[in-house]
């Protein structure tokens, strides 16, 4: 089979197309003939080295493809990689089958980051109908389902907080009743008087300042699902100053403990499919590369380029075959 | 009307049994014969001048009496104290009718704790039926009814944990399934094995030490509410890795955020009232005292020696009568 294979840890030219053999299959796992392979941000650290793996190695962690076992569409989530590759060995637990009206490419766009938009919604931020929701990077990957998402649940009002006029455009367009400038410096005033005296619930993917002044933007109950952070520094909270005072909550979430509930990971996947297939939430695709522009790729994405998802269409060798 | 005044702040030794005249009543306070006052360990504080109130002062934060202007049981909490004396002015928001069926003893013991402990499990924690709940200090005064209201509300397993065996036989004769010991070396083992691998809520009063090791109690997704803390010392948390590894969450809590959205007071409180009405709460009450006694029993307050309620019957004035 065809993989794109990294033999050394570096810059985005240590990706190589190779002939490989197939992977071996564990008990519990099945081969996928990988249709569409995702790129994520955590790629891009693994590709240097942040954590290590074996080398020679094939990156990618999630997909959508045909399961060899019972000819059924799947999508999965790969803890180790190898999503990169015309074959994927997935743990059966991992995969879940394709509902027939999404294609591969929502399907692999939606797995992993509309899963996390759902569950950090309703798993940690149990969310009901009519509350208030705030999503900081409303337009990244994680954002823009959220703010989907949220809708589709009955959450209003939702705010969408992102960093350019183009992108507050495209967070109206999902459906946010009202986005904001995270500049802005009267940004914990203008969400409270859009929330109608503060937010409920706040999806923050950002970390640092901002996932701090999100603490501002709360009611007493309200409470921040912190979905990761961009942000390397300290991220201490006190419990008393920063939320007994103001009687309020911070969870953070790793979509891992969604991955290894298999009865939760099916609830959370049925939900984002079954939103998809009602036409409530699309991910947003900002492009389908092949095997040879995966290094370009992860490029335009470390400098911030891409705007949507970053797919990998693994049968095509090059653009326009 | 008598009333029992502090005229210096320091030890058990300056309250003064005295007559002196009817409090003034602003716009939107009702005045109220007062049967029954609460003694809060913040009044302890509040002798001690933290935060110093002008002097003279009545203490006293929580009452049961009958409101002059309907002559209907009401039970109040009252921010600025006045509750040691035989009428206190309340504000109307912040009062309560009493029902039929509770007496002024149980009503006056329920109403800040009671309502701490019901708003702690729903408002802050969104517990569901069928969940697991650990109690810290669950025997003290907030913790005995976290035990019952939870259980009343359908969670389990419950985990008490307390200090002692007869604080444990407490805990236990509450309708706790399981109870602890704090210093127990294999205690977050212990818990995870009696909630089926981690609570899905926990309720602290502690903090400190024991508020960091129910961090470890936790299944993903789940939450402790820190419903204040015993420890003066540092209570920083890393969003990372306190909360985002183990994909937990934590709540601050202030009651003070239930009794000024009256809605939610009126929720609160009814819901307690009513968990008291069929028999599924009852407040412990140590020692119901004169005014003479205030003194005293702020001395066995501090040094611990109680074990439930400390009221005041304003009614008598020594013991006997």
């Amino acid at each position: 089979m065809r993989a794109v294979v990294i033999r050394r840890f570096g810059g985005a030219g240590v990706f190589g197309v190779e002939s490989v053999p197939e992977p071996a299959v564990a008990a519990g796992e099945s081969l996928v003939d990988v249709a569409v392979a995702g790129v994520n941000f955590a790629d891009l650290s693994h590709r240097t080295g942040v954590p290590a793996r074996p080398l020679p190695a094939v990156l990618g962690a999630e997909i959508a493809g045909v399961r060899r076992s019972d000819g059924r569409r799947v999508a999965a989530l790969l803890r180790e990689g190898g999503g990169y590759a015309e074959v994927a060995a997935v743990r059966d637990a991992h995969a879940v089958v394709i509902p027939d009206g999404i294609d591969d490419l929502q399907a692999a766009a939606l797995l992993e980051q509309g899963g996390t938009a759902y569950a950090a919604l309703t798993a940690a931020g149990r969310i009901r109908p009519g509350e208030s929701v705030v999503v900081t990077a409303a337009a990244g990957g994680v954002g823009h389902l959220a703010v989907q998402v949220a809708k589709a649940l009955g959450a209003g009002p939702v705010v969408g907080i992102a960093s350019t006029g183009p992108k507050r455009a495209f967070v109206a367009s999902l459906g946010a009743d009202v986005t904001f400038d995270p500049a802005s410096p009267g940004l914990a005033e203008e969400v409270r008087e859009a929330t109608h005296g503060g937010a409920d619930l706040v999806i923050d993917t950002v970390g640092g300042p901002l996932m701090r002044a999100a603490l501002r933007f709360l009611r007493p109950f309200g409470r921040v699902v912190s979905v990761g952070s961009r942000y390397p520094g300290p991220d201490q909270l006190s419990i008393d100053d920063d939320l007994g005072v103001p009687s309020v909550g911070v969870f953070g979430f790793w979509m891992r403990h969604v991955i290894e509930d298999r009865a939760l990971y099916e609830k959370v996947t049925g939900e984002v499919f079954g939103m998809a297939l009602r036409g409530e939430i699309v991910a947003a695709v900002d492009r389908v590369v092949t095997m040879h522009e995966i290094g370009a790729a992860h490029e335009a994405m470390a400098a911030r380029e891409t705007t949507g998802k970053v797919l990998v269409d693994v049968r095509r060798t090059w653009a326009g075959q």
